[in-house]
């Protein structure tokens, strides 16, 4: 077996910043009362929980009336009043949106197949937060076929569809989630799921970790119980290997982020479509013959770069690091440095997770009509804020589409005003997240179902052969047949023929 | 920080079959005497080292006297008789080729610009063994100019290039190889590089094993004074960790062959070229609407697939490991067992590491005409002994190329009989053996000058940062500008500086 | 001068029988009288002019009233009343965007800039019959400063933007538009155009051959002064050719239609990028791994293919010709049947031009959730009267998106009704548009100033040397240099240095 | 019928200067007496008599006598000795060779099925001169098949495979060819086709123009009985059209070179291929990452960037022409001129047809290593002769490669000293020349049986639906399979259900 160098990493990766000011928040958060208002924790709760989002637009709510959920008395058709959705009625319309999604995420209903004989999650009591949409309902539907009991809250204040809310609520889901939460409802409603009379949730599933922070700080003494948490999203997952470092992560967790099914579709094969279809919903422009300059060349910007490519796009890229530079060379683009650019690209893209990408001084050169968007993973690649000054306008020309025009006339046009184009401006293919949701259940089978001693209080990935066994779901999809190692051949490969067919370290 | 989930690796790989084999060869080579005939130890050397190769032909060959180099007296212009080559008259042709090697492999020319001032392998002792090429060359002055001192014999016996050898010894290099050795020849040269009175090596330099192995079973005691191995091939890296396995392994070794760069340009860059090279030079087929199944989608499978798809070719993947399968398909092939279009396709093309992936059977059903080849790391993939039948008739209508046939007339085009095409039919581009060749530079140094307790008696990667270095000395060919990080964004990162810039388990 | 080759024609085409329905619609049309009531010439305007168009939303148009434009008093604020549009007060609105259209079409902004000196236009008065959106209005503001007078009507009853109509009626052009015209108001607005006292137009610059029609039926002695007709549809560009074999084509007549650079950008470069866009923003599929047949591979087909293929999608392609057949090969598509792959393909996709490619049989074997959708230039290419039957379900789910339900739950997704995708669920780039009217200018400017006998009473093509022209004026977009002959060169090639550059069969 | 439309090309198109000079030749031709001797003629043949020409190598004649074939008796088995070529007793190599053709050829062979019944060619008496390959000895028995007698010499005093000639010769053809012909043993083996005792040709099939040329200059007469005259190269057919356009042109000719289906494959398809395998076959080199820049974005421009940017190559673009200019930017090309991309680029590629593209300022700017070559259809793109200077050292590396050395040691790597890439450097594959020998057969039986008045004294282009049979002709190589349209479709477009499907200036 080839020996992990990780004395090495150990000395060349340094908390980054913005950790450390992560983890200031939290301290932040401590010293403040819960409940002084509906405002009160705004600078408290996770960035992803408020960021916006751009959902299906819900088919039911215009004629919203203005009652919040919590002074509503509602209850579902089997008498049970352990919910709180915006309105109960909407139950049929989400139940139609959720066979929908069905059909799309053969995966979660293959492992419901399974499920009718064994019930892996037979005891499991799971407290989830996530976004609340239909393909969510598929995977707590899921979870309730495989011998779980599930109670739900959203991890973001605007993503839930109140109609989908309604109808796991109509089939009995307790769950507790409305789009337009207030920051106080929104830990009122983590709150209703975690403390429950006669309940102990012995499993959690977070994404963001603000529902496994709110147990942290509330309930610390539920963990003895609990068998572990399976965390989808990057912010959660470095909120995990923080405690893990400081020693303070006191139940197995999994990081099911980074597992490879999951990385190479959100990223690479997702921004390939969603970088394409954000320029086209906001700018209706012509790919051909443009020029391009995309900053980093890591999976999101190999995708970037790809789509445009193909569409006839002329594309530069800008990189720190000198591996993936020469990939970019070896893939057919110029490397440059943005400032060799800057002045004649119609397209600047940033996919580089870091911070400051694009100045003041690189807008300041860019030509009229350049267009400015992200595709990395944080909203502080371009340097907005440095555009809010006296001396330039701002003109809304659509949603989401700012033109800031100079005073002589130039105009530059800013995508989702900085933050994510394909949050903000596509949207993300059911295939996806139903990769995503089969990963998140196989890793609760996996920790609920682990035998004593194999995972410790550590931040552990998918094991391979899992994220091998989300892949092979997925195949039908595209009839793909996939071949089967012999028995001679599997002996003269040393491997089991039902996987893991690869050492840890190879890169795909 | 990210745990790499280890123990899951060590549950998962059992000892594979060929490394059994090989073991159990290398315990047969014992028992038998080094001497008793130039044939005698056929089964005892490496396979690579008696594998055909397709070097440059040879500029000055085609005359040559039958006389063995070991029987013959010459002295190089200094007076100095310590080597042992074809020709040392052919020196000037052979300085020739390496001055025009340096012009393609600027890594290392600046890496001697700058040891100028520093030498930091002032006081090594390399004793190596590798091909000897023009590019070998440009790796040993190289060496030479960062202060070591070098002794170097062959690692293929078909492999030297007889004027490159000659100007290596005519410039000073104890240098013993020429092409066209017997096996005796082969462990003669190797033997005459380790053992001389008044040196004792200090760093060793493989390519396959073979110096390693020789040092190991017949001057173990070498061991005490020598830093460490660098080794390149797969089946070497393969054999260093078999001792580390065994608790044998007694000095540090580092694998280059994994290496993020190495592995790129190796498999997915090189091969993108060399598959669609290597079927030109045999063929002459066109590619433009051609069926063609590749077996394997890993970064040679990738590669092929890639340059195919691109010149018009209906390309099909088969698959074992479903995360590989899943790329495929969303690269836009599709996944199929070999059978379902082994009659339609019209070439076939291995690239698994595998054993008899293409069998018997397969290649009865066939349709005519169809072409088969390898492009894999072994010459198991395709069952050419169960070609090799009375009733199948074996024409050679090329170099390299035969045609296999049935008794209804049926054609298959065989290539390179099997072994790999890329290596037989194709050459290696200098920019990938520079890349390779500043990597083992880099490998030398980093064990040369490591601290005491920096490296142990184990098998070790590449430190990134030396493979990022190698990268970075190869942008200035593509005139590749890279960016740096500002101390802040640096800061945010939690980066340094100067790299590394990526956790250990990133892919790429 | 090039010529359609018409006598060509004779031997291989006959008339197609839709060009016969099309006249006999047209002598139904005499029969009728044009004002009996509003809907009662809906079988007499060409099909054209009633299609389903999806232009940019009005930004204004939400609590418009329901007073028709002809029964309003307006003037603009030069006290002028020679225009009928929906509210004149919206022109602010429309001159906003008139000036952002503007900084796309460089290449009228470029003609402008000449006129400054010359007014080739000077005298033309030009009738008009086009979409009315921003792009049309910087072609009639162009016209206008080249030295034209102009009086316009909308080609179609739903694609006019009722602000730009606005912004044009207040800067003193007599246009006759509004969105949601009826028939009746559709003729009458092109009667007002064209029946004024004191006015005889000489040009026609005509989309869809209404216009012409009109003033054949009623005005034929305008001809004597009329210089000619540029006329951009295949509609209207099948009208003349019929006119002129029926040797009732009274003045020359422009088909820019055809023109190279007008068909390469409406139809590969322009599809490529449409089919992704209409695909995504009706169904948010993810295009990766996706089984897709392309029936035709002209020049929509190959688009289609192309951008597909780019982002992964396994694609088939069915063609009747065999040239086109072959290309599909060299580029990498299987040719097939329909018949082989309706079962399990993703994704039909209709670019022939033909009727009932896909028939019900077609639609009764594909599989559940399979997408169905036209890009060719007909509404005729899938057989959806055929779907209009008691057992299936339509469920409308989105706008342009509908499920066809059959009674075993198979659901189809069908797109614009087998509309065109690209029309009706996507938008048309900027730069296709500005190339379209270039065009036309190019096309008015040269009919109007031709010396007498250069154009007869027939169908010409837009000279090379003018599609060359405009093709010219859009490179400055890419910031492409063009290279310019030496004087040496232009004479061993025979060429004027200014072109034309290739012999008319060229085919580009 | 297609017709080459002159009369357009009248006015736009001037006679280019190399036809001026080809035709002064022609006149020196007329003053010079044949037999002087065998270098006299050397100025007289066409250029492309004598190209070099790499064909495959033969494979017999390495020891080869030196008598010329002219000096010899030879008798083929049947006792005839009507032929002339080098070795008679090579022939049976040369029938297995052409047996491995026929399975590459299979629209000919499927035109031998067809000739069973029908003896289309019967009673034809065809004088051939090609170049005499494996695939022209397919269509010559071919030719047999369908009924004629045929006469046949070489069009190049190289290309004749020596074997192939022996294998016609001894099957009963009528061969006067060898490799290494001079010029004068040249126009002896034209003269021993046509001018026979009791044979008078009445079809010719030509490959330069100069059998034709023959025969207008000592047999004028023999065009009475001659009803056609096939011509498939470019300088062939330009010299076709000076005699047409000087009236002296006295029976029909077929324009096969520009056919679509072999435009195509020549160009486009081919050339995609052939830069790839010429560029490796000489250089080794390593296309990714590499700056390219192709002079001329026509069909063979278009083949070379699609190739290369596949590759990972960086393509640059210069165009004199604005449509093929614009086309480039839509491909995603930076069109540039020469001079601003000189310094950097590391190839550079001629694709014009023009002359001196690359003159020796752009050599005296190139960076050191930079390759040099040209694909376009003459010697004349880069000026060769400027840089046979005295201060420039050439060095010749390998076969067709030389070094051009500046004093200050920069190198330019010169390809085939500046002629042809693909013909000097990789191989054509059968497969396009089976398209060209499928349409010159399919002419000849065209010309031959077309009735009295079809065709007058003219050049013409292949009609259209036999184009489009030559295509059915080659798909089931691919499996393909044309889907055939309905009575109810044909009816609708107004075409016949066997084609043709395109109007005459349809572009592909």
């Amino acid at each position: 077996m080839e020996k992990w160098d990780s004395s090495a990493g150990t000395s060349a990766f340094h908390m980054p910043e913005w950790m450390i000011q992560f983890a200031d928040q939290k301290q932040e958060f401590n010293k403040r009362p819960t409940k002084i208002g509906r405002r009160s924790l705004s600078r408290s709760i996770s960035q992803s929980s408020t960021d916006s989002y751009s959902s299906a637009a819900s088919y039911t709510d215009s004629s919203d009336d203005e009652t919040s959920p919590r002074d509503k008395q509602q209850k579902n058709s089997k008498g049970s009043s352990d919910f709180c959705v915006k309105n109960i009625k909407q139950a049929e319309f989400g139940r139609r949106e959720i066979e929908i999604a069905e059909q799309e995420m053969p995966a979660l209903m293959a492992l419901r197949k399974r499920a009718q004989g064994e019930k892996p999650l037979a005891g499991a009591k799971i407290v989830g937060c996530t976004h609340i949409t239909a393909q969510t309902a598929v995977l707590m539907e899921t979870l309730g076929a495989l011998g779980a009991q599930c109670r739900w809250a959203a991890c973001n204040i605007y993503s839930t569809l109140n109609e989908v809310a309604a109808a796991l609520a109509e089939s009995g889901f307790p769950v507790f989630a409305w789009k337009g939460e207030s920051e106080d409802d929104f830990w009122w409603c983590i709150d209703r799921c975690v403390n429950v009379e006669g309940w102990q949730p012995n499993m959690i599933l977070d994404d963001g970790g603000d529902l496994t922070h709110w147990i942290y700080k509330k309930y610390p003494n539920m963990f003895k119980k609990i068998k572990g948490i399976v965390e989808e999203s990057v912010t959660g997952v470095h909120r995990l290997y923080q405690l893990s470092k400081a020693g303070k992560l006191c139940v197995p967790a999994m990081n099911v982020n980074d597992s490879v099914t999951k990385q190479k579709f959100d990223n690479l094969y997702c921004c390939r479509e969603s970088i394409l279809d954000g320029l086209k919903r906001t700018t209706d422009m012509m790919f051909g013959g443009k020029q391009v300059v995309v900053c980093g060349y890591g999976e999101v910007g190999k995708g970037c770069c790809a789509a445009l490519k193909a569409m006839g796009s002329i594309v530069y890229v800008t990189e720190i690091d000198p591996i993936c530079a020469l990939q970019a060379c070896m893939d057919g683009f110029r490397l440059v440095k943005l400032n060799e650019v800057i002045r004649q690209v119609d397209i600047v893209i940033t996919c580089t997770g870091n911070k400051n990408v694009v100045t003041r001084e690189h807008l300041d050169r860019m030509k009229n009509s350049c267009i400015v968007c992200n595709m990395g993973h944080s909203n502080t690649e371009i340097d907005v804020a440095s555009l809010r000054t006296p001396e330039l306008t701002w003109e809304r020309v659509r949603s989401q589409v700012d033109h800031v025009i100079w005073p002589d006339g130039k105009r530059i046009v800013l995508l989702a005003e900085g933050r994510l184009l394909n949050l903000s401006c596509s949207t993300v293919p059911t295939f996806v997240l139903s990769i995503t949701a089969t990963t998140q259940a196989l890793a609760l089978i996996e920790l609920y179902n682990a035998p004593e001693g194999r995972y410790k209080q550590d931040v552990y990935l998918l094991p391979k052969k899992m994220d091998e066994y989300v892949a092979s779901l997925h195949l039908p999809t595209f009839d793909a047949h996939l071949t089967e190692l012999t028995d001679e051949q599997a002996k003269y490969l040393g491997l089991n023929k039902n996987g893991p067919f690869k050492p840890n370290y190879y890169r795909y």
